[in-house]
Order: C-alpha cells, then structure tokens, then sequence
C-alpha cells in the first residue's frame, strides 16, 4: 500500500528526536537538505560556543590558554569515543584530516609485519583512502590489491562481505583496509566479520568510519575493531573541514609507531629532549597542535548526539531509509531509477544510491528549480540522506516527490550547462 | 645614554603602524604581553569573519559552499606567498599542520635521491622537526646528523652559519634543514648563503620559517629559496591551532611527490578515478579539506598584515628588539641575565632570548604578580618578544621594567610551586 502524506506526518509526530532540529540554525526553511551526509548542518551553540571560545578564550587568556587547550584532542577523542565510536576513554583523538590519521594508521600496521606485501582494499572505497594507499605501497614496494565491487549488477553492490575477500586472504598480506559504509552505495559492510577473518591471517584491518559515524551503531569496542579512522563534517555536524578523528584500541597503542612522529606524541612533550620518545598511549598517535575553533565545533555537535542518543539516531536512520525505499518503488523504479543500496535495514546507514542515466541533469534541476538538495556522484548516481537529527520525514517526502516530478516531467531537461560546476 | 619613558613615547608617536592594534580584541589593557611569538592576538574583524562564515555560509549554502571552498587552501596561500613570503602566487598552501607540511617536503627531497644516505639538521632546531626527521630517518635506513649549536658560549649561539655547516656538507646528504628563525635564541639564520651553499652539493634545504614570519622579510624569490613550512598562529595571528602553510618553488613542483597523496592532489579531483595522478602545480602538494574557519582566521590576519606591510613590521622589530637589548644592557645584565640572541638588528626577528638562573620562577612571577607575560624556556631562558602589529614601545617599556624590578627585589623566590603547569 502506498505511503501517503497522513502516514508521514504521523512518524513525524512519533520520531523521539524530531525537536533537536530547532538546536541547529535553518536559515532556508523551505530548503530541503537532503545531503547531511555530504556537510551537516550548523548547530546554533556551535556559534555561541566558537564566539565564547574566540573572547574568553584566545581573546582574554591568550598563550595561558594553552594550559587548558594542550590536552583537547584527546578530550574530544573521549567524547566521541563514548558517545558515537562505542569505544572507550584513551582510545580516540579527534585531530587532523581523515587522510593524515588513514596514513598514520595504515602505515603503523604495515611497519608491523615488514615481511609481507601485500595491501587489500576495494575499488569502491573513498578516492583519499585508494590513492594514499598507492602512494603507501610504491614507497614500501608493496603490492595493492583492489578487489573489484563495482559491478552494478552484483547482488550485493559494493558490500564487502567474508565471501567477496576470502579469495585475496593469505599469510603475505600487511595490511587490510575498507570503509565501514561505503560512500557511494550506503552499503554497511560487516567490520566485526571482516576483522575477524582477516584476523585469522594475523592482521591488522583500518576502518574508515566517515560515512557510517551518526548514523549506524559503531560499537567498536563489541565489535572488537582494531583500528579507525574518520571525517566529522557529515552527521557529526562540524563544519566544513573541521578536524578528523583516528581510533586505536588499548592493547595495539603501545606496539603501533605512526610515521610522523611530532612533539605531540612525545612522552614529556615541554621537556623538548634530544630524542624522541614516544608516549604509550593514544597522545602518541598526535603529532601537532590541534585546531582549537575545530574541536569545540566536534564538541558541541557530539553533545547533541549524545543527547539524542545512537540508538535513536540510528533507528531513525533505519527508518528514513526504509521509507526513501518505499517511495522508490511507488515513484522512482517506473521512471528508470535503480536502487543500488541494499534493501536490509541492517546493511545500510543514513543514505540511500540511486542509478538514473540522467542522474547529474536531475541533481542540478533539483537544486536550480525545486530547492532540494542532493548529491551527485558520477557517473549516474544520486545519494539521498536521512540525516537524523536534522532531517524530518516530511522533508523526505517532499524532497523524493520533487525527485519524481522533475524525472517525470523531465524539467531536468532544461539543465544543459553545468557552468564547469562540480557537486559535491 | 640610558632611555628613558620620554624617548619611549616619542618611540610610539613615530611609530607608523601603531594604531594596528585598534584592530585587535582587547581584553585587558593592564596585560603586559610579550609573548606574541607564541600565540598572536585576536584580530577584531575574524570575529566578525568567522560569524559570517558560520551564519552566511555553512549555515546557509550548505553543502553549495564547496564550490567556493575547494580552492580555499590555495587562496589563503596566494595571500600568504604575496604579502608575507615574498613569493610568488602558486607557491604556497594554507592546510594542515607545520609537522605534516614538514613531513612532507622532507620526505619528498629524500625521495628525490634515494642513493644518499644523510639528513642534517641542528640540534637547536624546534622539537617536532626534529622527532620527525628522526621518524623518517628510521623508516629509510637513513643517518640523521645533528650539528651542535647549543654551546651558550658560542660566539653565534644556535646560529647557522656556512662555517657552522660547512664540516657536514659532502655528495652523501639527501636533506638539509633549519628554521629560518632559531625559536629559542631567536638568533636568524643566513637563508640565502647556506641554501645555495647546500644546493654546490645538489641537496636542497627545507626552512621552518614558524617563528620568523610576520616579523623579517623572508623574500624566498629573492633569496631563491625552495622549499618551506611554517605556522600562522604566531605573528600571524591566526589563532591557536590555526593551519600551517608550505611553499615549493614553482620549478619544483612538477617533480617533487610527497607521501601523503590525497585526493585534493589528484589532478581531476571529482572524477574520482581508479588511479593516482598528481596535479603538477601547487595543488599536488593538498591532501585533504582544510578547515574553512581557520583559513578564514589567517585571511583576516594576513590582511592586516599586508595593510600594515612587512617593511614597516620589519623595521618596529627590528627597532624593538633594539630597544630591547638597550634594556637588557641598563637593567638586566647586572642582575644576573645573560642575552642570547645576535646584536645585530639584522640577526634577529621579533624576539630576544635571556638566560638567567632563575628564569622560571621569574616568568611565573611576572604572570601572578604583575600581569605580564613572557616565554620561559627550559632550563633557564626567557623570551620576549616584539609583535609588531600589537605591541608598542611602552609595553616593551614597562614589561622590561618589571622584569627588572621582579628580579631586582627577589620576588620571584615567593615562587615555590608550579601547580605541575608548563609554561608554553
């Protein structure tokens, strides 16, 4: 049976989280966003918070600040290690960009193992993550094996599952690296399994949680997760290019040495002695000072998650989800769209892929005619998102119906210049 | 003939960029603060910047806003290699940290000969080039040859000189490198001579130039330097943790390849391809997303900068630190303090070093009795410095004076305990 606009008001109306919309600044109301999971949104605390932390803090305290700022990587590593990672205290550090920290971390566990050559990942995994491994293996000579899950057809697209990577496991491999969902599909690909198998070749897999962080249950610590790493600008609602986030757990902070080994990592860092000493535990994954207006961007948004809790967040995901693939079918699937993400609840996050052929016409007709904002990825699919604590199911309503009207009415055929523009 | 306030007001009428500081958020004009080469002031207007950031375009554009932020890196290092390195624009970067700028051109040189086998820095050089070097020495095989300028009783003490660095120079050095601006003695170093001295043996020389930009004229066309890092949170106000920046000779880019490849390297960045190609301009130097808030911190800054000019903020440092050691010889030499930074006005930056037996109780002192505040440095040096743009002669003036009044009547022996704090 059709999903009609009653139903939808209806689960507005049930959704626990709904009122933490009002905790961001909306400055289009008749916008609809449906890209969460490209940038989230701006949490209006976070502009009383950066202003507080620009007049109290670097204004009035100035260097003496740093009394205080010195240890806040780990301080937001914490936070969001309790509250979105499922890890624990000292596991995490919220500092530099996801591609510094999958460097840091690929390369610790390579130095680990220097007999063997060999690098797994996927050829659906993020472009950063691909070709800072290329640049990983040419300069160790290592061999990077990319095992292909971009065949559209597959049954399931993209998903790393034990049977798509048990043909490339063996006693050589270094270094096994995946998204824990995959930015493009919304594919959620089982870490705990993946670890765990991989594990039986003793080694080591990193995660790269940056699209799955706000919206799945990441549980690192049931999942018995090694290693991770990640962006918060999507659903953890940080601000554009605000600082990243590396996972390692207790037991390998001792044994894993990064590459760039800065005075952050230094076991008495004011001491700034001859030779480097590194501290044993996650302060030893750090090499600099943090961006101080970044972390308390991080602080303030994991502050919202944390009151509206994973569990809920998560659930909304599901069912956002769910009802984008409803809509999908009642509206999208006649109209020559094809669903690319799976259709298990369990085995997705906040996002869902759909393969249009006019796909980049349509994303740009939307934003130019309609006002709804999705994400475009080449060469023919859009990302629609359920950001949880931003989007409303109406807006998932209204956003999908105008994805049906300019597809059906074929508005998007106006679209003919894209000014060299890119979509993000 | 000693000075007196007198000639120190006159000082501060002459003074042709000494209403720069109305453009600086003010908390306490009582604060004495010398400490400008450790953490700048807060510029007014990035207050205003960064609120409409927030609120006109992370609020509002959303996702959008990347089509205006992608290339954001590359405008704040435009601004930065015009107005403040005398480069060229497309040499410079702003993103991520100095480490990982440092990492970087370091590990790229290396790259560039692989047959030899050392590395020379000094052992005066700031603590997280060193520790990383020493990283990356490990990870090549590769010597790490520290040249020891740290003889107080030097003639030079910590400068770098062809003499000094001419005994380690052979056919065997894959990478020199030395800040521009030694951080502790604030002695500066010959950048010219001792780059084209090092390049007779083929080797290029990487220049941490964190503690001398904003306050000497760097000129790397001028000087025909090749490759350097640094920090903006220093003279360059930009805020604590702010980004760091790299410059690379524009006829060094299209060879050089860093470790680090990202996809802000990859030459059709939204293609997104299978395979690695490096952007052979300034962009195959980017990783990953700069933080957006902090470029715009070090716009701000550097805009003031460029009103005020690096001559002008050339000569008050240079007249500064003059004034400085004037004091040193009327007030404090007597007292037990020893200078440590070059006499000559061309040898120096923004700040001078002093060496006395009681440094640390006397810097602690002078923050809890008599609100001012200066750099001590482990074990027994205090820095003091001169940010052209936020101090005036009076400061200088009156903070000097409580310098010497501090150790003249001992109350810095009131000091007994540190509270476990560092002093930064």
């Amino acid at each position: 049976m059709p999903i009609d606009s009653a139903q939808i008001k209806k689960l507005d109306q049930l959704d626990k989280i709904s009122t933490h919309i009002n905790e961001f600044y909306i400055h289009d109301s008749s916008l609809i966003y449906l890209d969460g999971n490209s940038l989230g949104r701006l949490p209006k605390k976070t502009i009383t918070n950066i202003n507080d932390f620009m007049l109290n803090e670097w204004g009035d305290q100035l260097v003496n600040g740093w009394e205080n700022w010195i240890n806040e990587a780990q301080i937001s590593g914490d936070l969001l290690a309790e509250n979105v990672l499922g890890a624990k205290k000292g596991e995490a550090l919220v500092c530099d960009t996801t591609s510094v920290n999958f460097y840091q971390l690929c390369s610790a566990v390579i130095k680990l193992n220097p007999d063997r050559k060999i690098i797994i990942t996927d050829a659906a995994n993020f472009p950063t993550d691909r070709y800072i491994l290329e640049g990983i293996a040419d300069t160790f000579g290592l061999k990077l094996v990319i095992i292909d899950n971009e065949e559209t057809d597959a049954n399931e697209y993209e998903r790393i599952t034990p049977d798509l990577i048990r043909p490339y496991l063996n006693n050589d491999i270094a270094l096994a690296t995946f998204q824990v969902l995959q930015y493009r599909s919304g594919a959620l690909n089982p870490m705990r399994e993946i670890t765990s198998l991989i594990r039986e070749y003793d080694c080591l897999t990193v995660w790269d949680a940056s699209h799955a962080a706000g919206s799945v249950n990441l549980d690192f610590a049931k999942n018995n997760i090694d290693l991770a790493v990640g962006c918060t600008y999507k659903y953890l609602c940080s601000g554009p290019g605000s600082p990243a986030y590396l996972y390692v757990k207790k037991s390998l902070q001792k044994k894993l040495q990064v590459p760039i080994q800065g005075w952050f990592a230094q076991k008495d860092q004011f001491e700034m002695g001859p030779k480097f000493i590194k501290s044993e535990d996650i302060r030893g994954f750090q090499i600099a000072s943090p961006s101080i207006l970044g972390l308390r961007c991080v602080n303030t948004a994991i502050k919202i998650i944390n009151n509206a809790s994973i569990p809920e967040i998560v659930k909304k995901a599901q069912k956002g989800t769910d009802i984008m693939i409803e809509f999908y079918d009642q509206w999208l699937k006649s109209l020559g769209y094809k669903l690319m993400t799976p259709r298990d609840k369990y085995k997705r996050g906040g996002h869902i892929s759909i393969m249009h052929e006019n796909a980049r016409s349509i994303s740009v007709a939307l934003r130019n005619f309609e006002n709804v904002i999705v994400d475009y990825r080449k060469p023919n699919q859009i990302r629609i998102a359920m950001s949880p604590l931003t989007t409303s199911f109406s807006e998932l309503y209204e956003g999908l119906k105008k994805i049906r009207n300019v597809t059906e009415n074929k508005t998007f055929k106006k679209i003919k210049d894209f000014d060299g523009k890119k979509i993000y």
